[in-house]
């Protein structure tokens, strides 16, 4: 008789955890809720934490904290986090001096392609693997370990990572050699997530200043022709105005968009409707909603249409 | 024991079919496919057919044809299924002479709310009813009666096109007793989806350039973040090139487009990302793709972007 | 020995006025002053005005008003100066009735080329001729008679109107038999005019931000690639945040966007700067400013950018 | 008896000249004829030149070309003029180990101002000066020394730059301490030219598909609100079709409109106007005008309205 899935990986992750430790670097909101996913699957996590007020929490949840990148050093995978381009190139710099050969950097953050080409490179020099796996899903996602995954890499070395991608994820993508592949993708998924958002956005301010419900309207689109996720999740928000503090804030959506666009400019690709996006993300933190999750995109367009917001925003 | 859906409307179609002939005019591919349901669920449909070369083909069916307006005068519901605002107000004023008072006009047209209000208060001045019930869903969904209805008037007019509507659709909303919010659900859904198909275009645009599989995107995105059916649809027409003739070609879109943001207008909301729609569908129809459907945004997506297109379109 | 191009123009047309007297509609601040400007120049002129309490301002002036239109029958040419298509086709329907075959009516108001053909068509059905006239200028401009006229209609009913039109413009360009033309050309004008402030808007909030003095930056491009009427008038508004209330205010210039646009879809030219200039002013609008003159698409672009502009406004 | 400009110019310059070797780097199109205008004042001109193939050219007009830049160290003002942030940082970093402290590094090429806030910084750590310079003109202008100069730095270092400033521009505006703040003018001036060409662009393919002379309609337009040398320059161009390779090429109108959006982004300032021209530069790029002057904004304006214009290409 089978067991479940869960007890089937925690079982397959303790075997491989015996073999391995994974070091993990980027220990945000999405970073912690991840390595916590590890440790509650079996894996061993030792994590390089600067910030020592962080220790207890991550303590907690069974984490090990060190902190020097030294404590690292042993791991044969080391899974990073970070925020921007900048910041994992500063780790690279930091682990290329000090990882093994044939070590992995399972880079899971949400970079430029040609950052992910870039660090392979690095890597390849001092002989070490690198592989991409971004993910779409939010720190809630992450805890209930129903993120997606999107990897390329040598198919030997995705293979390595597997385990624990599967851990993480409710779905693994492996889509080839190239990590930059999975990188693109997944900036193609944030820019047609925020694409959505403004255009919902517009739409429910219109419906507003006609006198159609917009959680109705939501309600109904939802339903029939727009049932995706992205729809679902954000639609409800801007429709019900809740917009909240924290997520994937504005200029966080900015950079993504930012990376998208200078993708295609590279490429020769016009993407006025990205442009759109671009300009009324820049709209909104110009008005003062840089703290917004990037669903604020519906508060955005709903103010350019003279609907005072002010009192539906949410701290 | 309870019968089967079908069974179950079939028979209180037949009940109230007893009672009831359903006048019908407009019988293109939309109308001739509904106009088949209602048959083909026990109704008596006498449709008004100004091209005698339909006849075999709607007779054929089951359709009874009259070649003047005269002959569904004696219907106490007349559905019409027409092109636009013009046509609509054309057989407004063919029917509120011929009609009863008490009849009802169920106007299933994709038309500007305006249109609807306006025709609403002719009715009115003869004592005859005005439901606007639009669909979403092309003339294959019509066949399987999988259409989605949205439905708007007085409650008892409603009521009494319900057992109709129910045989159209696999889902009807009923939203309130203003005729105009329903048109304008269904201007908000089409302009939501065509600014989905221009966004998916664009990314699309992007993968190809950049050397990524566009047909292997578009199915991570479908998997994860954007499951719904217009993405499914459309998302897979445009990575695949797979361009067809027919559907809502380009300059039926376009209509849709313009009364979305003639509503936008007189409602002063800016609309940037329907605005490129537009400005992208106008693109489409001058590059010569006048004949294609709308899908073909991705078309002109592709070809702004520099890939050449030409050997992928079908007719 | 030459007289002075007033001596002159005065004289000539005291000379064609003793054989014609000039009918007058639509007496607005453009209207009331272009009359003014041809009674100054010896012409007479009877103005149909429905509002009583514009009488002694008008007759002040030498205008001679009458409170019907009958009272114009008698005009050989009358002019028309009005607010959009509808008061066009309105008069029209007023004059055709009323005037005798072969009396001209010069249509000077900024209306759609569709509407200047159709109200040509309908005075040829009464043998009476159409001349299409829209003038670049604004009240001001008007008073000193420096306006820009551009003039399309057969070439024998321009020839007659000719020296009414050189009174009231420091300029005449006659372009062709085909009114609409002329019509396309002042839209064509308004919508870039409205384009140029549009950037200069955008560019000016950005000067503001970085701390460039918005001024200084105009003066230098005023000085170098822009010394054109529209950039040193409209930009130095802009540049010293000098909001006006009044003149070509916001629905008035949306107005004017609209036709363009209408004509754009009509003949399928996509015009992405124009939609920016369109979603712009429904933002303008929708804002409060709708009272305000078009220059306010650079207060639009301030707001946001989020520069309060609050104090800055001069009603 | 005054003698004339360039008589006085030559004479101060001569007289400075005694005093001053000026060094040159950047010798393409623009930097070529500027350099061969301060010999031709009587200024001594020392340039580096890294392609011997250029030196009998040089040498021809009485600049020195030289092949290593440790000739030119001992120069007390070196000129740049280079095409872009990264070959000005390359030269820097070449000069700032060579020059003399209390040197000027006179930089004018269209670069970022953070490239130039960054420049003026590593230049002032060796105790160098750093004035920005940008210019307004092509070639053609800066043979005839009319190029428009916007000048910043300290007071006494533009002091020191200013008689061949004088020189090279028929007018120099100098504008304050901040470096940053001459390149923001410049790129300001870029893209508003390059808006008003895709404005123009867009115009005139509509008069071009309603019948309207586009030429025509230029010299009304020029003639009349929009007389800037842009308009007359670019707008012939464009209502002739007559899209000539070299000048501003597309990428490099690119370039700066990626700068001017950086600076955009940073300030949040949203541009949709600009947004507009990149997407169209983008668009010309990916359609194989690479090549083409920056006019060719007309040219993607007449192929999106489906308007073919391959004969009017002229190489």
């Amino acid at each position: 008789m089978r067991g479940s899935r869960s007890e089937q990986t925690a079982q397959s992750a303790a075997d491989a955890g015996a073999r391995t430790t994974i070091g993990f670097v980027g220990l945000g909101r999405m970073g912690s809720a991840m390595a916590a996913s590890l440790v509650a699957a079996g894996w061993r996590v030792v994590a390089y934490v600067r910030r020592p007020e962080r220790l207890p929490e991550l303590s907690a949840v069974g984490i090990n904290p060190v902190s020097t990148m030294d404590d690292i050093a042993d791991c044969s995978i080391v899974i990073s986090m970070l925020p921007d381009d900048a910041a994992v190139a500063d780790v690279v710099s930091g682990l290329t001096r000090r990882l093994a050969r044939g070590a992995i950097h399972l880079s899971m953050s949400t970079i430029s392609p040609q950052c992910s080409t870039d660090m392979a490179a690095v890597h390849a020099h001092y002989g070490q693997a690198y592989v991409a796996a971004p993910v779409f899903g939010n720190p809630d996602a992450a805890k209930a370990r129903e993120l997606f995954v999107v990897a390329a890499g040598a198919s030997d070395h995705v293979a390595r990572c597997r385990p624990l991608l599967d851990v993480l994820g409710q779905k693994v993508f492996v889509i080839g050699a190239d990590p930059a592949a999975a990188n693109l993708v997944k900036l193609a998924g944030n820019v047609m997530s925020a694409a959505a958002m403004e255009t919902m956005g517009e739409i429910l301010a219109l419906a507003r200043k006609r006198g159609l419900d917009p959680e109705l309207l939501m309600t109904i689109l939802t339903a029939t022709m727009f049932g995706s996720r992205v729809h679902r999740i954000y639609g409800s928000k801007i429709a019900s105005r809740h917009y909240t503090a924290g997520g994937l804030v504005l200029p966080l959506a900015l950079k993504d968009v930012r990376l998208a666009l200078a993708e295609a400019d590279a490429a020769a690709v016009p993407m006025p409707s990205i442009s759109v996006v671009r300009d009324r993300l820049l709209t909104g933190i110009a008005m003062g909603h840089a703290d917004l999750d990037w669903s604020a995109l519906g508060l955005v367009a709903a103010e350019e249409a003279g609907l005072a917001e002010n009192a539906t925003k949410e701290e």
